[in-house]
């Protein structure tokens, strides 16, 4: 989308937040400063500065103290602002399927913890908004304070349409808004998550240099995320990046899409464990299959061939289109290695046009599990060039 | 690429084609304006106005003339400044593979005309830039006057590096660029002139509206282009929108691009020609063989329903990936109408997300065989939005 719920988003509380912000980014800068260095800095009036530093001191984001080295001089003493290092700045959450991850930057912009959970995947909303709340209670040992937060990031799985959008996912979406804004009393952006998961992979990951990145998670769903000439890309209905859906056996199994043997059902990890399972081998989940593997079994190796031909193929036809640098293949799936990123290599290799043949560049993913809740603090921060052209008007039906 | 060949490309020069740009501006906004009129509104001094505008009138992209109204008046007659109707200021040429197709706009950005001639598939670069001169004078009678030209775009098939990369074609092209310099004495952009017809297409065309675009011509060659989040886009390489490469059949036959069962081999109009005639249809070219569809031949039918279908589906892996709201369908194939676009619709519908199914419109393209010549307009001019995110530096090395 991007959802923004923000209680009182009007050009006012927007300067105001503008103007936090320079404050804070003067203090990030150049470290403890008085009222007054920080006045000639900013170029902000006296009651203006002094409104704004009140409302940091007071949400914890500033903290105010008188040096020693200043206590031993005689006069009035001077007061130096100086960032909180544990007033947390930005929330990023990543609701999976299966689990609920959240990372956190402090107001130094420095990444100050990341926790993950796994629950069953029928938990309700509610239970999984309690999970996150109680993940976040652990970064830095509890100590984190949430005052001063701008926004909670949050990935989600399945399609985001636009703003004002409300046809795909919109009341599943408006309900965790709803619950996370409670939560937090914060606006609340949402994004798909494997979206965030490319973002924070050509932010911070393995592809962090690069302006065309194409972004493929094979783990219990299968989906992508494209960097596009420097730009995040979210597609006309915010569909953009659903390589689980191209069709890799036309005439294939049944998709939860509605659709018919798309890649999701041949490459995902139920896939695999099926075929897995099909061809005689014994494995509960993708431990065990992992475990049987490296243990040398054939059957393993040969139902992870299966699953990378296909997945390579439907790269192929996607760089074709799109004249992309780098691949980064991450999720689950992709942790077993070689045994798969050796099968997509040759299908994509067999089906790329030649031109590109050695000019794309495949690589794993570098950021794990946490890469969603990361990729919803940049989005949050938005700081990342890559979200320059990406859509961030507020959705004000979503106040409603 | 785009490959810029200015012979005097340093700061200075640049900054002249400002001034001059403003001054042709101001004429095109207020119609005809005094040298004193001109002065109070483009802020520039005396000496430089004079200059400037005498540079222009010297190659006859203005014209001055005392108005009669004012020559009946007493006192020094007043001359006006106008813009020339005749004078060229942008020159596009599309080298097809088996034509040449031109267009130009005057300085008031008008389209003053276009023209296409066919040729033999081997004819020689000099003959086919003399082609281009030759259709060029054919344009307003004649009276088209180039003196005032910025520069050449050119569209050509087959993929274009990035600035400086000289493996993608790189000695044919500077060639080219070279005898199109000798010819026209001016700066010549070049870029793949299917991405140029999708900026046309985009601009002007099926899809003026729309921020995310996929654009395919199926022609004797199957290529294509993509709008991206409102730009044009290259990508890494300059090998975006090869939708003829991407795999239609794994087990089919060669390519020319050196790939297998790529779309081109099943969907262009020379092999829907050698399906039509395998099935015992008899059609030297692609006019007797919609002549025969014309009159109700089911084999011609039956052979743009497998091509369609092909096209359909590669189209649906496409827009899974990247999810445009418009795709335009072109080229020379794509006006058999409803045969091919009737089984294109029926397959892009089987495999296109179902959530996807209903918003992506299909269109017919709207600028027909001058598309290319028209988007590499738009490529010099620069005016279209969806090039500002296009690279546009010049490539120093072709100066050479």
């Amino acid at each position: 989308m991007l959802s923004a719920m923000h209680p009182s988003a009007g050009p006012l509380s927007r300067l105001r937040r503008e103007h936090e912000e320079l404050v804070l980014s003067l203090l990030r800068k150049h470290g403890p400063l008085s009222r007054g260095e920080l006045g000639t800095r900013c170029g902000l009036s006296r009651t203006t500065l002094y409104d704004i530093v009140g409302d940091l001191i007071a949400n914890g984001a500033v903290v105010a103290a008188v040096p020693l080295a200043e206590e031993r001089r005689r006069g009035r003493p001077v007061e130096k602002l100086s960032l909180n290092p544990d007033a947390g700045q930005a929330l990023g959450i990543d609701f999976a399927r299966r689990a609920v991850h959240v990372a956190a930057v402090n107001v130094a912009h420095e990444i100050v913890g990341s926790a993950s959970e796994q629950h069953a995947p029928d938990l309700s909303w509610e239970e999984r908004v309690r999970l996150a709340e109680r993940l976040v209670g652990t970064l830095t040992g509890g100590a984190l304070r949430l005052g001063a937060l701008d926004a909670v990031g949050v990935g989600v799985v399945g399609p985001i349409g636009a703003p004002g959008d409300r046809t795909a996912g919109g009341r599943r979406l408006d309900h965790l808004s709803e619950l996370l804004r409670k939560s937090f009393g914060v606006p609340v952006l949402l994004d798909n998550n494997t979206r965030l998961a490319a973002l924070a992979e050509a932010t911070w990951g393995a592809a962090a240099d690069d302006a065309d990145v194409l972004y493929l998670r094979v783990s219990h769903g299968v989906g992508g995320g494209l960097v596009v000439g420097g730009s995040l890309h979210r597609g006309a209905f915010g569909l953009s990046g659903e390589l689980g859906h191209v069709t890799a056996v036309p005439s294939g199994a049944p998709c939860e899409c509605g659709g018919t043997g798309c890649l999701e059902t041949v490459a995902s990890v139920g896939a695999v464990l099926d075929a897995y399972r099909a061809a005689g081998g014994r494995a509960d989940d993708l431990a065990a299959f992992t475990a049987a593997l490296a243990a040398g079994d054939p059957a393993a190796r040969a139902v992870l061939a299966v699953a990378g031909a296909h997945i390579g193929t439907v790269l192929a036809a996607v760089c074709n289109a799109i004249g992309p640098g780098v691949i980064v293949i991450g999720g689950e799936l992709a942790r077993t290695g070689e045994a798969l990123t050796g099968p997509v290599e040759k299908a994509l290799a067999a089906h790329i046009m030649p031109a590109s043949r050695d000019r794309v560049v495949l690589r794993p993913a570098a950021l794990g599990a946490t890469g969603g809740a990361l990729g919803a603090i940049a989005l949050v921060l938005h700081e990342s060039p890559l979200l320059s052209h990406y859509p961030a008007e507020a959705d004000p039906e979503d106040d409603a």
